[in-house]
């Protein structure tokens, strides 16, 4: 066998993605892209904020030598500490640079984090919907996802999440504002699920960690916040990147941080700090850590996304849809009008507009839409998707 | 446990090494950082070309959208071409962008590769001396390295190797210009490596890979050329960065290349893009892949650590030291004058001269000089290597 037994499975596993993908580029090809509605992928259509392009000119002008030489693996201190302010702003601990570690994005910090923590067998609780890549994730580590069906809103079920964690319990992960629903966890949510989670601690004699996986956390609309995990519950991480909020993803910028008031902080930095160089990817890129240290309040103009968020879910409504209106994000995951979601995506591909089926995220019956798109995207797909559900409602 | 069992004692076992370097700052702080000659981190100390300053300032003022967004995880097109290219300048293969994934560096590149090939319990067997991180590397994708100890000059013992290949061998993997020894193997011994993995192959009835690690192909004194492993066996990787030859370290840019012969070629580069992809690296740099592509003749000027070469080579052979004088990179791994490293590393300290001994390379005996450093470190050092050597010889 030419690659690993389970790398092997993995990409056949994935080839019905690939396949989606690929039909996708034909029709691109056949059609023009301008007539193919591409709503698969999770790529701001947004360009970086204007400030972003003045600090990485000036950045390339300084002079300072070293600027592009190895650093601390947790990254720049001047960086971490910009950082550990700006949380310092709706957290009511108080972060330092070594509550923080620059990472490759939002994936890199979640793997560093996992690493440190998982012991091969160890299982993470995960509310179902949820983003694929975190199942190969756990994988890298030796761990195993549970994942616990969220309610019809998309909110916590804490009786199915309290059911599900047992003595293999690692820790909890949870991503808000969530990728695939929009949905935001409200601060009683998370409160309550601090209080299950001391619990929990307790009753199994051992921490259960929780996870909060929170690139979206400035993209919300009608004036929601995202709760502070750190604040409802002490053994907590937080992972995150600016890719979404400054539309960066391709530069691989992010960051992990701890509570700082987690018991063992020292030893869980350091293996922070250690899973970061081991896992080859050392440190953060410089020249990334340098810009995002000035764009910390900084974020695209949300005003974009909430017009695109409104015309979907309007245009989608009126021709009868059924979604819960997300609250953050840039997706939408309205039901499919028949039980299968695979063969209705395949519909709306007839119609060449590109969406992923909710199996992909472990919720059959729904569909996923980024709507990180030009508005043009939506406003020319509308009529095609009501012709799709007209088709399966007749 | 705060922290997996492993990586505890990941923390532990490279205490002593915190506990160096930990002295190296204390030194530091209490002499003053020019008082202290620092030769423990490959960390060049040359800036980066001046034309990748121009460069970066093109790429930053270049308003084409989408230029920090996703791209394919291998990496854009266009500069996977332009490598493609520069490898069929002294390969005999055509290499095309489908042969490349551009990666976090090597650390990034040998990661994916090794998840790639990887079944569990699988063997990597590597030349010794060798850069430790490779454990670590092994240990992520749950595959074991063999050591084989190279000669008295570091040269591949072919006897050694075949002895250690069984049928649980995955791969070998060598480092040309070599960290910690600056050896650079030659066409013969590539070889005959080559053939030697032929025959292997055959006997165990499956492929026995072949991975380089090349990041110092470029840093070679007195007209040594680095031979192509591609020309010397078909089932083989490059993987390297531009750390070091264009001193970007930081900026985390590298890639792998995989054989365009290697059999099942295809599926072994899916299992590349897919690891690249669920390592939670994502793709490389955006900026650094568009810089990059113009720069792959260049590289820092090379006379500055030949200089380093030999006035090193020259003062510590006057004042007694035992070494092979290296061919590239910028290390020189000269035997200790006592049996114990670790005590005559220590007794360099004393004198406020950091390396590292050679047990952390694998080779007790030994110690490495990383002279990646300014000159005056070198001038200012000698002295101090010459007390400590007359110390221990008297």
């Amino acid at each position: 066998m030419p690659v690993s037994k389970k790398i092997e499975s993995f990409i056949e596993r994935s080839s019905w993605i690939r396949k989606m993908f690929e039909e996708g580029n034909v029709r691109k090809a056949k059609f023009g892209v301008e007539n193919v509605f591409d709503f698969s992928l999770g790529n701001p259509n947004l360009e970086p904020p204007i400030r972003f392009k003045q600090i990485l000119r000036d950045l390339v002008e300084d002079s300072t030598p070293g600027k592009h030489a190895y650093m601390p693996n947790a990254g720049f201190v001047d960086t971490r500490e910009a950082v550990a302010n700006y949380l310092n702003k709706y957290n009511r601990q108080t972060f330092g640079p070594d509550d923080i570690v620059m990472t490759m994005g939002a994936g890199g910090a979640l793997n560093i984090v996992l690493k440190t923590i998982l012991n091969p067998g160890e299982e993470v609780v995960i509310p179902s919907p949820y983003f694929v890549e975190y199942n190969f994730y756990l994988d890298n580590h030796q761990g195993l996802s549970r994942a616990v069906a969220t309610g019809s809103d998309f909110s916590l079920d804490f009786k199915a999440i309290a059911e599900a964690i047992s003595e293999k319990t690692r820790a909890v992960l949870i991503n808000s504002p969530n990728n695939p629903t929009g949905k935001v966890y409200t601060e009683e949510e998370v409160e309550r699920l601090g209080a299950l989670l001391t619990d929990n601690s307790r009753k199994f004699g051992k921490p259960i960690y929780l996870i909060s996986d929170e690139p979206y956390r400035k993209i919300t609309y009608d004036g929601i916040n995202v709760p502070s995990i750190f604040n409802a519950y002490n053994e907590s991480f937080v992972v995150t990147s600016f890719s979404k909020d400054l539309s960066l993803p391709g530069e691989r910028i992010g960051y992990a941080a701890v509570n700082p008031e987690i018991r063992d902080k020292d030893m869980i930095f350091a293996g922070m700090v250690l899973c970061n160089r081991i896992l080859g990817y050392v440190n953060a890129p410089a020249i990334m850590q340098r810009a995002i240290s000035s764009l910390l309040e900084d974020s695209v103009d949300l005003s974009f996304y909430k017009k695109n968020r409104d015309m979907l879910c309007d245009g989608l409504s009126s021709c009868g849809y059924n979604f819960t209106k997300p609250g953050g994000a840039f997706y939408l995951f309205p039901r499919t009008p028949i039980e299968d979601d695979v063969a209705f995506v395949s519909a709306l591909q007839e119609e060449n507009i590109l969406t992923v089926p909710g199996s992909g995220f472990g919720r059959p019956g729904y569909f996923r839409i980024a709507y990180c798109v030009d508005d043009r995207t939506i406003e020319h797909a509308l009529p095609g998707f009501e012709r799709v559900i007209k088709k399966f409602k007749k």
